[in-house]
């Protein structure tokens, strides 16, 4: 299946087909005093700044999260949409769980946007959905639900399950929910890696959309967190990932997909990978 | 199943609990003309000195290839295996397809040896399976036969399923066995990482046998070759490959097999990982 998301003329389509879509992470004030400082006075400089500074290191969409403690997301999820759209042309991922900052930021985005996200809980089917749907948007949902993250690859299913079916019941159609199968710290529990990444094989093997990941929490608590989010990010392209929310300014990482897309076959001829390898060489 | 080689006392047993065996490959004069000199006039220093240092960079087996143009592999591969014993514990793998040099060395070494390697040509399989079979050795059989190498995934599992048949008929078990589904270079054809991916988890999946994988291949004729053959030993371990021939003083790439093994859960409360790094740090 294919999400196409993005402005007109300005798509991207996540698909296995096309390579591992790279969702851009910075955009997000967690852990960083001075984003958030500038965030709660208002101040955009940042968003633009990471926006820029991702576009140029290849990211394909890029995730808005302002959600600083002291900022009112539903003023600045839209200003900040509007700051990303000033400066760059990637398709945006709005991140909040807050549905007016949501429906206020879905309201300034020309082009179709990426949600993220809902999850399996009833309250968040059920508030957040009908706004996905009412702006054509298509949206991520983590296999969470009211009993928190299934231990087990069954019920992550599961709940990816649920909510497809959800969501189509919205009229959001299939290929435009993306699922994230939530990945844990190994650190706390040896198996929940492999978990993970069963869960996405089975995900699409079963439901056939597409999946995304954030690889940094896998590595929490071990030291050369970079080697482990790595290897991670290439197992899981293996496992079948059609799209990582990552930070595309760590080349360790971004070419750990790239690499992984070229080993799979979603790279013919090795021409995103060379791309990327001559755009290093050239800017260094 | 487990594949158990060396000494006793000083056994490596091959086997996904036991995390994936690191088998050192750089006892081996392939494109390196000074090795190779030195081996045609019967000197071992390099052999002793790569053997010692594998050992140090945490080679869990050492293999041993003196195929070198203009030496006598009769004579030399023994001495190898000597000097090899001289100074380190790991058991060895004897890297070559001569028969003669194979005998030699397995009467010298007085451990349970592996054998690399035979493949599925009749050829191959009626001279080297006896010899593997009355030295009691454990045995690296390479996916390809009379024909070639199959290119796709099905003819793979087939000439790996004729190996463990015909080594069985040899009277030397399943568990003796160890498969080489065989890393092709994806920079000319852009499916070949995925059929060898696919290869390794049917093979383990139906036979149950170990299965090996040398990396560096794959990335031949592309840059930054280490990033990609990182990438493809983490992706291998999640397919199920057990063993991994590999230049283990390159850090990235035993860092990307330690890494892959913490997330796949080979690796309990990721021990190994961190008295890796622990070691890392302590040296530098």
């Amino acid at each position: 299946m294919e999400t196409i998301i993005g402005m007109p003329g300005k798509q991207r389509v996540i698909a296995a087909a096309c390579g591992t879509t790279l969702i851009g992470e910075r955009i997000n004030p967690t852990n960083r005093r001075s984003f958030s400082a500038e965030l709660e006075q208002g101040c955009l400089d940042t968003v633009a700044q990471e926006a820029l500074r991702q576009q140029e290191a290849g990211a394909h969409v890029l995730d808005v999260n302002v959600g600083a403690a002291g900022a009112d997301e539903v003023k600045l999820l839209p200003q900040a949409v509007q700051a990303v759209m000033d400066v760059v042309d990637v398709p945006v991922c709005l991140d909040s769980a807050n549905r007016e900052a949501l429906r206020a930021a879905l309201r300034v985005y020309p082009g179709k946007a990426l949600v993220n996200s809902v999850n399996g809980e009833e309250h968040s089917l059920r508030s957040l959905l009908p706004v996905v749907a009412n702006h054509g948007a298509a949206v991520i949902g983590l296999t969470m639900d009211d009993n928190g993250i299934p231990p087990d690859v069954d019920g992550r299913v599961r709940i990816a399950a649920k909510i497809v079916r959800e969501a189509e019941a919205c009229g959001i159609p299939a290929h435009d929910v993306v699922i994230d199968p939530l990945t844990m710290a190994v650190a706390t529990d040896s198996q929940t890696g492999a978990v993970t990444l069963q869960a996405v094989a089975r995900i699409r093997a079963e439901l056939g959309v597409n999946v995304v990941l954030g690889a940094s929490n896998v590595s929490f608590g071990l030291p050369e967190r970079v080697v482990l989010n790595a290897a991670f990010l290439a197992m899981a392209v293996y496992a079948g990932m059609t799209a990582a929310i990552t930070d595309v300014t760590n080349q360790a990482l971004k070419k750990a997909v790239l690499a992984a897309d070229v080993l799979v076959g979603r790279d013919d001829f090795s021409q995103r990978y060379i791309a990327a390898y001559r755009a290093d060489q050239s800017s260094s």
